[in-house]
């Protein structure tokens, strides 16, 4: 029985995909603070020229540089493996493949985009390079990245997860990246919450406020800020996972029913289905699932507006679903996906009928981790361990029906450190916390007087 | 430039290599109480048959059954990486690769041969393992092992490594499997041990004694016991990295001058070496080097001669070099390296001038380590970094002499459950500890008595 399909280094892709030039609706553009459309060099202070360039790209393919080529050689083509294993222990007819991201030295899907912006930061003269981690695998990402490329890097990491995994800071560490716990006393806005709220957990909205305000303060013009989510050519930059997932499930002999990500910022999850959504755009039936955690229900309980990306209300606005740039969510384990709003391309294929999403509580989340580590073998991380929920359940529901469903998810990390979630859960000390409606609504209320994205759109 | 080699599926060992067939000198047999050759028959409490006739094989070829080169083929072959990058911070003429065997999914070699115990011991009707570990790696491998052919398993860990790595038993939890710090109140040995020493950091011969203590007193039969390096057996199942490295490094047009492995009890080293050192007997000019921790030094400073592979003496006595069944090493943050014995096999081709040994410092060993974390990509456990240090000292002598040297190392292990010792080492905190000759006499006063090899063989 296979269980893995590689692919040789030469097939590996050599053009990114864009979303954007396909999606039915064409994507709504940022505002500023007077509620129009922003110009690409009125972010010129927070990102490279060269990085602004993609992020307003229609361009369908945009070239792979091959310095970046190169260093993604280092560990893509990442395998795609078949979960007979998992098939087995749960006596489904369904056929059960996942992208193994986690082979990548930093143990996630992260490294992709992080050495494309660590590229071409370089290029552009820049020095150093700021950003902020939720459970700390975007962190040690650009940490890695940096290091490859003689880049300077500061993390500035959601205090809980600076706290439940202090492994984080330690590896971000030996690849010489800087790691402070978020909100911080460096920058005027951490110094502001801590002063109102002085045991908050932190949240990524704050810690990507931090950053920003970290690189846009450097007087030397040499600091830009990255960004390991949300923003279009984070997505595009990931696309490598799917296109690679095309030609092995090809190899393979398949093509996926089901195609599962789970979503925080959105870029793992667009990086596996944005290949798979333009051939559902041009016809083909696939079930394409977001799935998020309960206590963070994003896509499945927010609706689609116009917020900030950042709680200091730093960023411009976008087009997105947003719990409101205000929230905090609720300190569960997958760290990762603890964020206020989602990738605007994301939720656009969401209203465009692209793709639908899932809310899945933690506990049901470890349960389907420890069954996975217990079968292929491999330990996922709890952001992860939501895409695996999603794939069993989906497996489950193949069984009911007795139909040979070809189900797809993206192993988008490890989970070797994120073991004290694991202690926790495998000692009955985790709980479930589910947002209700009524939460949402409260949480929603700093969006008021925020443009209607219906309204911007007829205005184009 | 290419920097990894690929191996296809089809091409990984279909069979085992037994260097025992090949040494010059016919392996010294192990030795009962009486000082007597013992019989197979005598290790069956502890072992099950099938693995005992490969302990005692002198066939160079053994095939390895299909469900266990299923199993390897989750992760096998594993990828030779070329280190271009290290290469070019060295500044050195000499062309470095290495063996990737962090890509299992315990994150070390130590699975090749788990799985294949795990399988013998299911075949043979066993129910339970027992096994001891040091730095947590081989409990964590053989965790996995039982969780994919269903056998429980119980993990005496040394005390300092439990402390030090508390991710290691949440990880062993993750697949089922039990982890105590040892000693340990479970069994009559841990128990008299914590009595006189209570504040011992623990030994690798200490958990040995009990783990073969915990599986012989078992009176319903159904539990054995299971070790992960010294025996011939465990050299036998780690050839697979060799043999696959042979074919790669020919891929790469290439063919090693140095072959480099650390060693603790010596099976990561005989699993990348033993190949080569049967090109070696053949009449290729090979270097190659076993590096230990100068604060462990078994075969720099320790004569060959009989010895009990645990403490409480309960394994035969066995023909390797040895610092004394009682020597208790520093708490050194290479936990997988304090053993005081060496495999028998090891220790036999170092004494036929088949290989050499080396001893490096810990702090020498963290260095080549973050010098490698920063170039490569790929942080390693502080084990393997003996091996890179060992690596970077050759790359140096071949730059001071002007040679293009090929160098192959073993890459063992990732280091992401050993963060603290990075951290430790990176805020200044570590030390070195060099056992001098005379600390040496003192640890082997405890062999007076035992049979000597050279009489042994004549006897034979």
């Amino acid at each position: 029985m296979t269980v893995k399909y590689l692919l040789d280094e030469k097939e590996m892709p050599k053009q990114w995909y864009n979303l954007a030039a396909d999606l039915p609706s064409k994507p709504l553009p940022p505002l500023g603070p007077d509620g129009k459309p922003i110009s690409a060099q009125a972010l010129a202070p927070v990102f490279p020229m060269n990085i602004i360039e993609q992020e307003v790209s229609s361009e369908r393919w945009i070239d792979i540089p091959p310095e970046v080529g190169e260093m993604l050689s280092r560990w893509r083509p990442t395998p795609l493996r078949r979960a007979v294993f998992l098939e087995r222990a749960l006596g489904t007819p369904a056929k059960i493949f996942y992208k193994d991201e986690s082979v990548s030295p930093a143990g996630s899907h992260k490294p992709n985009t992080a050495v494309a912006q660590a590229y071409y930061n370089k290029v552009f003269g820049i020095k150093h390079l700021t950003t902020e981690t939720g459970a700390g695998q975007w962190g040690s990402a650009l940490s890695f990245a940096c290091s490859l490329v003689g880049l300077e890097c500061k993390v500035f990491m959601v205090r809980v997860s600076f706290e439940q995994k202090p492994y984080r800071k330690f590896l971000m560490e030996a690849w010489g990246g800087k790691c402070i716990p978020s909100p911080s006393k460096e920058t005027n806005f951490g110094r502001r919450i801590l002063a109102e709220m002085p045991d908050t957990p932190g949240s990524l909205g704050i810690a990507i406020s931090e950053a920003i305000e970290a690189a846009v303060s450097d007087a030397s013009g040499k600091t830009r800020y990255s960004l390991g989510s949300v923003l279009n050519h984070v997505m595009l930059h990931q696309t490598v996972i799917g296109l690679e997932a095309q030609k092995q499930m090809a190899a393979a002999g398949e093509s996926p029913d089901v195609v599962i990500g789970c979503v925080g910022g959105g870029s793992n999850f667009a990086g596996l289905s944005f290949p798979f959504i333009r051939e559902k755009i041009h016809g083909k039936k696939i079930d394409v699932i977001a799935v998020e955690p309960s206590s963070c229900p994003t896509l499945t309980k927010a609706p689609f507006g116009y917020d900030h990306g950042d709680t200091a209300k730093m960023t411009p606005l976008l087009a997105m679903h947003s719990l409101g740039h205000a929230f905090v969510p609720t300190a569960i384990h997958a760290g990762g996906l603890r964020y206020h709003g989602m990738a605007p391309l994301v939720s656009q294929a969401v209203e465009d009928g692209l793709a639908r999403a899932e809310a899945i509580p933690q506990l049901e989340c470890f349960e389907a981790a420890i069954l996975f580590a217990r079968t292929e073998g491999i330990l996922p991380a709890p952001e992860t361990s939501h895409a695996i929920a999603s794939a069993v359940r989906a497996a489950k529901r193949a069984k009911a029906e007795g139909k040979s469903k070809v189900i797809l998810f993206n192993l988008s990390g490890h989970g070797f450190l994120d073991l004290s979630g694991y202690d926790k859960y495998l000692s009955g000390k985790l709980i479930d916390h589910e947002m209700t409606d009524a939460e949402v609504e409260v949480s929603r209320e700093c969006l008021s007087g925020f443009p209607n994205p219906a309204d911007v759109r007829k205005s184009l």
